[in-house]
């Protein structure tokens, strides 16, 4: 028989960032606490999957069939943010700068990973800006050379599509540059050629 | 009804050192992992109590009654070691400077939490080691105040023990300095005293 102990501290260091030393701190903690917290926390990762849906509209995770987001009809249904994974949904919802609704991809293109174009479904994402009567799609893909790749696939697909009234849908990119607060001596030369190429008349 | 990612974020942030954002990545990665590891992780969570018990003898955890050390004929038994908690035994294991058993207390005093003497079973732990015929009791709970204060009232409640031979138990406690590769310039003032106090011909 296994080692108790053991099965969970390797379990536990399958999480991110966990080594076999925080996921044998865990295991003490939970331990000497008392039963309840690792039975809770049992009980909730055993259903988790069961009980997060992926939202059939944007591929956001929700209680139900539809997340909040496109349940939400204040919402501007004709600005479509392209993220590739839900955190990234989450750290703009955090930051509120964001009034339209997303659509996640859970993928980027990355060819020596094996993740070609058929992973990320263009023709979908172009029924439904056409089908919602979007007229600008934001591409935040992370500014990584799959985020970059996927990026311009993507601008590439939807370049054809026009909107009801017949113009083009726009396809814009997230701006790249010098973070809030960050200093330019500490910035790597693709940011610093990047924040200048995207300058802005003052 | 509660959000099931908001709950297991909330019971995740339970753990030592887990916040909110930590939280919310584990999650994240287990609803974007497969769902057998998070199935996994919940059976185990939820059977850990069940199948971890606390060593009858010395207190340390184990798949059965006994511990592994308890169990190992090798080991020294003339020598106990007094930890104060599971992780302070396995980090003298991983070191492997004691061939003796241990004994740990599950707590310290800490009269300011309501932790006094009660919570600590000194006449426990003197039947053990008349009973085992230990020589040498050796104190390593934490170099603490509580630690410091609990390290006092087991050398106290011991000092009467004497062994077979007729000898008085020795008790003794951990050393305090500098720790290994540290540097004098950035160590603590009580270190530096102890350091000094606790000096050793050469």
């Amino acid at each position: 028989m296994e080692d108790p102990i053991a099965q969970l501290v390797a379990l536990f260091a399958r999480l991110p960032g966990v080594g076999e030393r925080t996921a044998t701190r865990y295991v003490h903690h939970l331990l000497a606490e008392e039963r309840s917290l690792s039975v809770a926390l049992g009980e909730s990762l055993g259903t988790l999957h069961a009980r997060v849906h992926r939202c059939i509209e944007c591929g956001n995770w929700g209680p139900s069939e539809r997340c909040a987001i496109c349940l939400d009809p204040r919402r501007d249904r004709s600005m479509l943010c392209v993220v590739a994974r839900v955190p990234d949904l989450v750290a703009l919802e955090r930051g509120g700068v964001f009034r339209g609704r997303y659509h996640v991809l859970h993928a980027l293109l990355a060819p020596l990973d094996g993740m070609g174009p058929e992973r990320i479904d263009v023709v979908g994402l172009a029924e439904r800006v056409t089908r919602e009567g979007v007229r600008e799609v934001v591409i935040a893909t992370p500014l990584s050379v799959e985020g970059e790749a996927t990026a311009l696939y993507i601008s590439q697909s939807l370049a054809p599509l026009k909107t009801t009234g017949g113009e083009p849908v726009r396809v814009s990119r997230i701006a790249s540059g010098i973070p809030h607060g960050g200093e330019l001596e500490y910035a790597d030369p693709i940011t610093l050629g990047r924040a200048l190429e995207g300058r802005r008349s003052v």
